[in-house]
């Protein structure tokens, strides 16, 4: 006998319930590995540094897990119009959210690159960056379990700061390296790790994009 | 009524041989776009730097297109295990490929910052970097329609080979930069072209990973 439509609906509910919760636990991963990165690069913690870098496997199986998850989901309840729709923007929110996770990954390993010697400048500008960042990737996690258009709106407006944080980064390091040569090489490493965060902001905005047409039906480009 | 499972079936070939035309055009675009980009630093174009930037759009809008035609798929046809597998595998790679076509569009974008000053040494790596990252997502494509393992396994090999030359292209041009700092915002750009480079040819390795996943139904690392 087949299962009526409500009683697909209703294990629906549940099944994207317990993939959503997934989602939040990756999300906290993703945020908890930028932050220990910046910390550790403030601090030339290496050992930190090593905790980004091992942690990144559970990022990479949890995504695998909620994947299956919606697969299994599809194929089994058949989800209709916007339920199938939730169900592919979450399986894109993942592919973003496990890129973020490499990102912050590099960022590890970049610090594992300048080791312990001493920073060329006090850093002020990119602590700040990776602050950003960190919050556009809970709000847009939030604007897709809310179906929050406005917040998915707001915080791609962090965007743009991002944007202008890197460039003056950019700009300062690159000052610094003409002047001294021997910055040159953690310098380099530096402008890495700024562009490394401005993409991370920049898969936070693409969520941002995919909960849009989630909840609108509508492409709209936040950048 | 209903139609059939068989029905079902039929339908699914013929949707999913559309699919992969598209995805097969859409893979066109990118390796023309790296091509391009590369022959325009060679050759400093920056007119044909601007063509690559203004392809990137149709990129974008094959992978609307595409990845609205998988859901469709879905939701219509329903497809079962391997089928949906297979259609799961399309909408992961089109990500892959649209994020590829960001990377050229950021080689095009530095290409113009670069601009008419003369080049710093003459470029024999970054081509060769950019010959074989166009190659994998040539074989990447390939290998999943005709979802040939060895294919992707060998496709993935050259990965190794990327990731030497950037590095061997990183600290070459961090030497540069060392003995002569009037060269440093220039090497700085060129630095940045080898890394999005390599990210192409990871990306592409994605994909091989997924098209054993696809066959084999198992999780295999090829980094």
């Amino acid at each position: 006998m087949e299962t009526s439509h409500q009683d697909k609906k209703i294990v629906y509910v549940k099944k994207i319930g317990e993939l959503q919760n997934k989602l939040l636990q990756m999300g906290g991963l993703v945020e908890e590995a930028i932050a220990r990165a910046i910390d550790s690069l403030k601090s030339q913690d290496l050992e930190m540094a090593e905790k980004v870098i091992n942690n990144d496997d559970r990022i990479d199986e949890l995504e695998l897990e909620i994947e299956e998850g919606c697969l299994a989901l599809i194929a089994t309840q058949q989800p209709m119009a916007k339920d199938l729709r939730k169900v592919a923007t979450l399986l894109k929110m993942i592919m973003d959210l496990e890129r973020m996770g490499d990102y912050a990954l590099d960022i590890a390993k970049t610090i594992k690159n300048i080791g312990n010697q001493p920073l060329i400048k006090p850093l002020v500008d990119i602590p700040r960056m990776a602050r950003i960042t960190q919050l556009m990737v809970k709000e847009s996690l939030d604007s897709y379990i809310k179906e929050d258009v406005s917040l998915a709106v707001s915080m791609a407006q962090h965007d743009d700061e991002v944007d202008m944080l890197h460039k003056q980064i950019f700009r300062e390091l690159l000052t610094i390296m003409m002047e001294n040569p021997r910055t040159i090489t953690q310098a380099t490493h530096l402008l890495f790790i700024s562009r490394y965060l401005e993409r991370i902001a920049d898969h936070a905005t693409n969520i941002g994009e995919n909960v849009i047409f989630l909840v609108t039906g509508e492409r709209k480009d936040l950048n």
